[in-house]
């Protein structure tokens, strides 16, 4: 596969809001698209706990991107128009500095030396990078799930964002989200192939991450899709297997399907650092909704689903009452998917018209 | 603790309803008030899946059952007016026949030997003590969370049934119902400590039934109900000890305090029969709904809360809608409760007066 990743190294230390820090850090990104000669057209979009750079193809790499049915060429984020950048996050595992990194200073993997890591610091290290590309003010931050949370990080710590999309992200995590996250990270934990974050190249906690990873599309769907999807369909009896606790219902054998393929794709320590940071950010933290506040914007679309139960639509509401307190003119947009959290990843239909119109009327 | 629990042995084969059966069984049970003569003043309470048959006090044991606001001496279930009669479920720990109980025929601990548990085995084993104690006909069955699926269970197989109160329950479980618990049973299992049911005696899968149980308690409660009592509150930061991914939000020591006192008092194997057989049920195989079933109330009281997940409002309205299409005067009341699907159990100011007053007109 021909790749689009690009490497950008900071190589002075940088502090952590937590505390600690590291000597250097590498950021993986992908651009579309060019920057025209103002720098007044560059997009960028943070994303959620596990998504890489690759948020659509390009010619140096053909392959779907997470999102690829909003950014491209012709697309609700038209790369003819803007430069759009999109950064895999600090802490990550697909390219960009992490747990699973090595560290410079000892040549081991940082593992659970790694810094705590806080949102903030996935906001700093990409104001970093935004400042290397002399992009002298972002035209437009684009943040679904903890990537809202990110862009609100970085436009608090730093300003110059001139408007900004917040997709079912919130100010803050409820407890019940909270308590999913947590939940999740014990499973990991808990799960002896862990071994405290000392796990072997390819071995570490299957088990663990799976269990995780079934509780997260749990909670990233919905109930009413899956009542529509699967019903009570049954797996054959012959397929049932001798477990008298083995999978019988489809809606089971989805998740065992979905649940392996992802934890081959994900470092468990990193996502443990992660979903921890998500649980950490408080908006208020940096006076959001203060008078003081930095954070202006011209203008915002703030979007949500009713289904959502990890980011319900009242945060949204929550975001968009704050900023038109801040007198950000806000278009907030409560949409009827029924694919709960998720749906930005998959409900073009609804989706890609309210980010097209809302980015046309710039 | 002096004891009011009273047991009945079946000691004839019992055949179950998926094949299988056993040799003869028990049933744990508590009585509370007199069967007058004409015996048509019984009420049947059938359990969620964890309770016991305690559930209120007596002169025997004092100690506070799990629904001591809703039965007793003029309480809502007045127990000077009717005899009340709470079965533990075939199938549990708590004094009845299920897996953690000894095979009489080997002399050895059923386990995983025990053969694949229904609703429809619970309510047939509590069918059979009905006739025992000499009651020609049930006044009032009531049945919460899984206690209604056997409620349906029993009156759609053996009728006899005049009044029904369906609290919180549906007619078969929702896919993401199955799915969340499914992840339970698998977070049970894959805890080496369960050695395929195999534990020994105080020993088990600790960690899996923790696991189990906070994921239950997540799914039991509301959203809504954890923002109002715990927002963001943390753990002060000198009690949050060293490890990096333990507990620092006032939600994550909650769930780990209540779910350290459960797994004391449930057997795990039990837990997989019980929790498989929510998942399995559908009054739908027995006719409900058809014309020719023979579950026909003189009246019904179908209760549910718009903030439960697990068994949301959709499925009473569906029951109530059933009952109502079959001829049944039905009185379906949704409550404002914020406790979600445990709301029964809690929320005595909602519930009690709705119960009390469905029983005062009959």
């Amino acid at each position: 596969m021909s790749d689009a990743r690009k490497y950008f190294t900071y190589d002075k230390p940088f502090r952590f809001h937590r505390g600690g820090g590291l000597s250097q850090f590498t950021l993986a990104y992908e651009t579309w698209g060019e920057l025209n000669s103002r720098g007044d057209n560059a997009v960028v979009i943070c994303t959620g706990l596990s998504p890489d750079a690759h948020v659509c193809s390009s010619d140096e790499n053909p392959s779907p991107g997470w999102w690829e049915f909003m950014v491209g060429p012709d697309k609700p984020v038209d790369t003819n128009r803007w430069f759009v950048l999109c950064i895999n996050s600090l802490g990550s595992c697909k390219g960009s500095t992490g747990p699973a990194s090595v560290n410079p200073d000892t040549g081991e993997l940082y593992r659970l030396t790694f810094p705590k890591l806080s949102i903030e610091d996935i906001a700093g290290a990409a104001h970093e990078l935004v400042r290397t590309l002399d992009i002298p003010e972002i035209a437009v931050m684009i943040g679904p799930s903890m990537g809202g949370m990110t862009a609100l990080a970085y436009s608090l710590q730093f300003g110059r964002v001139r408007h900004m999309i917040n997709i079912s992200s919130g100010i803050s995590s409820t407890p019940f989200a909270i308590a999913l996250r947590s939940l999740q990270r014990e499973m990991i934990r808990e799960d002896d192939e862990w071994e405290n974050g000392n796990y072997g190249d390819g071995d570490g906690p299957k088990t663990g991450m799976r269990l995780a990873r079934k509780l997260g599309m749990i909670t990233y769907r919905s109930a009413e899709e899956w009542q529509d999807r699967f019903m009570r369909e049954t797996i054959p009896l012959e397929e049932q297997g001798e477990d008298p606790f083995g999978p019988s219902f489809e809606i089971e054998s989805y998740l065992q399907y979905h649940a392996q393929k992802f934890i081959h794709g994900f470092d468990p320590n990193c996502y443990l650092y992660l979903s921890r940071a998500v649980d950490w950010f408080d908006a208020k933290d940096h006076g959001f909704g203060m008078a003081d506040s930095i954070a202006r914007f011209k203008s915002a679309l703030v979007v949500g689903v009713g289904s959502d139960i990890l980011f319900p639509i009242y945060q949204q509401r929550q975001i968009a009452t704050i900023m038109t307190e801040e007198r950000t003119p806000v278009q907030f947009r409560a949409l009827e998917s029924v694919q709960g959290h998720d749906s930005f990843l998959v409900d073009a239909e609804r989706f890609a018209p309210v980010v097209a119109s809302y980015l046309e009327h710039l």
